[in-house]
């Protein structure tokens, strides 16, 4: 397979764009894209879509990424769409990649974009809901209703669902390891923190883990500020073969490793799928953990940044707590995770995030990442996971980059 | 890029399957593509999974693929959900076949399905509504509405739109080439007398042009049996590397051409898509139209397989009346088209489609086509188009197969 070069990156800010439609930001990351590359934007010669929701949201259930492009003036080239809930843009960065890599073309672009708010917001919770086994879900609630004798009280359940599983994940890992919530709170104060440092960021407000801690119970031990927020943006990048990326720069980011993997429930036995996916992904890099300088994980929830540290190898299992006491992980330590703010700071459009992770990392190989610039960054790496199924994520995506 | 072969296949009867869920229908297309491949799930390196409307049919908008396949025991390997409307299908045999065609994966599954039909027929309606662009044409009848006084009206409309699109196909059609109604008729006798004679079509009564000329006129020229039904059903096929496909079979199916494409209106000049990606693909095989010698194409209506014959290059421009006249398409002539009664007779679950054409090939190739068999078959097209924006298909798949 051929080596991939990424050349140009471009991101909407990641907010409530309550006004602003999917292809008005689309357009802003794909612009933003071509003109950092120095790409025309005919010189494309295929582009995959990352996107999560929209079918539920605005009604697009069919070629959202034609729609989006088409009136930005891009049309006549292969568009692929595809999805795998919060992972949908990493899966589309994927294949842009394997576009190049098979050798079939030479400039790709991979755009993530998600309109998640709705001015019904049970809309948004709803399409959120959509990412586990719907009929599975609603026969259980089915169940439940007829045990507590509540016709129709269980709509509206799966807003909740996926921060009480991570509430859950939380509780093991403080039983196991004697993680505190004050663990908790510090990743959730140091991604806000970066994420204040970010212009693209959601929310730009430094915290203090006492702050995270005072804000709102939504499933204990996670607040309000330790949980994800519903956002809407989109993200893009240009990827060429790495002969191709020498025309248009001289500062490509290579694309080491990706990865695609799906839950391991089935498989006996089996390490989780992010220790998969990511051990696939040193293998294919030839790297290990320890050569990683800076990493954009999926922070859904705070105690989820810990647990995918540890499976990343970034710390032994049980150790990620320290890693917070420590101050490894934040800007300035040994190995910054998620200095764009994550998923908690950054926003989390769904069908976006994946991309916008690759973007970040493209930007702080390339030291162009302004307040947040992990200095002298060699190698990153991206983990980006979607869905629940069998108590795991259905999807993750893992990308090793270096410059 | 590596070549790759098709090693099994199977789908279910296309139909109103009204009391059998998707998974239900994908695991029979998947069991029969396994055990025709002699290929154990286990084996299975990673999917490629196409469907159009689950979003809005079901409420399954999210990892729709991962879904099915855990319920029948498939997981902890890549699954990619695609979505090109009409051509997801397609769409996802191009992913599986770039999988082995880069070199990433050995064993790659690809699946179609679709579940069309709901007991409240105007979602059905609205989901195949989804396939343009849905902001568009919300503001179009907004306007058309507030023109007439008549506010909502316009809810529901999009049902005929593609009706709409196919008749003013064939009345230009009519006007410049001298073309009748009783060709178009011609092309649905032919295609449901094919049906008749496949185990795997949604209608199975061979029918006289008088008879289709006959049947409830939807949009002048086209009548009921000139345009394709709404149906359920999935379809599944086993790729592998040419040269691992030989411990499984003595008889492969080789791809030797896998193109994708999108509307022509933004490249000026530029012929239609099915053109252009057709021209592409023979150019990829190393073949012409003149070596075709068996076609599944995208009959969504019988005036579009006679355009769809043109624009492949199986009979100069304007000359498609002709081949009805002569016979050519038909089982028995020198090009058979849509031998399993193509989407007219056999059925069109929209995202099952394409990769429902592949298996048909597959089967032709192999001589394994049963009562429709085109006698000694080498090489086959199939030609898959999806959704509409600026006037033409937003997605259009071919593949070249030959044993």
């Amino acid at each position: 397979m051929r080596d991939v070069a990424i050349i140009g990156a471009g991101m909407t800010r990641f907010a409530k764009h309550i006004d602003r439609s999917m292809k008005d930001l689309a357009r802003e990351a794909v612009d933003g894209a071509l003109s950092s590359a120095g790409v025309e934007k005919t010189a494309l010669e295929a582009v995959a879509v990352g996107n999560a929701m929209a079918g539920l949201i605005t009604g697009q259930e069919c070629i959202r990424g034609q729609v989006v492009l088409r009136d930005m003036g891009i049309g006549g080239i292969p568009v692929i769409n595809t999805e795998n809930a919060c992972a949908s843009a990493a899966t589309a960065f994927h294949l842009a990649w394997l576009y190049i890599a098979s050798g079939m073309y030479d400039v790709v672009m991979a755009v993530g974009m998600e309109k998640l708010f709705h001015e019904d917001k049970q809309r948004s919770f709803d399409a959120l809901g959509s990412a586990i086994d719907v009929e599975l879900m609603q026969q259980t609630l089915a169940s439940m209703d007829e045990a507590v004798g509540n016709d129709g009280a269980g709509a509206g359940k799966s807003r909740s669902l996926f921060m009480d599983f991570y509430a859950g994940l939380a509780r093991d890992h403080m039983h196991k390891y004697g993680t505190t919530k004050e663990h908790f709170a510090k990743v959730a104060a140091k991604n806000h923190t970066h994420g204040s440092l970010n212009p693209h960021a959601q929310f730009q407000t430094p915290r203090t883990f006492q702050e995270v801690l005072a804000s709102p119970m939504i499933a204990d031990p996670l607040t309000r500020m330790m949980c994800s927020p519903i956002g809407d943006g989109a993200a893009a990048v240009i990827l060429t073969s790495s002969d191709f990326a020498k025309r248009f720069t001289n500062k490509p980011v290579y694309v080491r490793a990706s990865v695609l993997g799906s839950g391991k429930d089935l498989v006996p036995n089996a390490p989780g799928i992010t220790e998969r996916v990511g051990h696939k992904a040193y293998e294919m890099a030839g790297i290990g953990p320890e050569d990683v300088q800076v990493a954009e994980v999926h922070d859904a929830s705070a105690p989820a940044e810990l647990i995918i540290c540890e499976e990343l190898g970034f710390c032994q299992p049980g150790e990620s707590g320290k890693l917070m006491d420590d101050g490894v992980t934040a800007l300035g330590g040994r190995l910054p995770v998620n200095p764009s703010g994550g998923l908690l700071a950054k926003g989390h459009p769904v069908g976006a995030t994946g991309v916008a992770q690759i973007a970040e990392i493209f930007w702080q190989l390339r030291g162009e990442a302004g307040k947040r610039q992990v200095a002298g960054a060699k190698v990153g790496l991206t983990e980006n996971g979607g869905g629940m199924l069998g108590g795991e994520a259905a999807a993750t995506a893992v990308h090793i980059l270096t410059v």
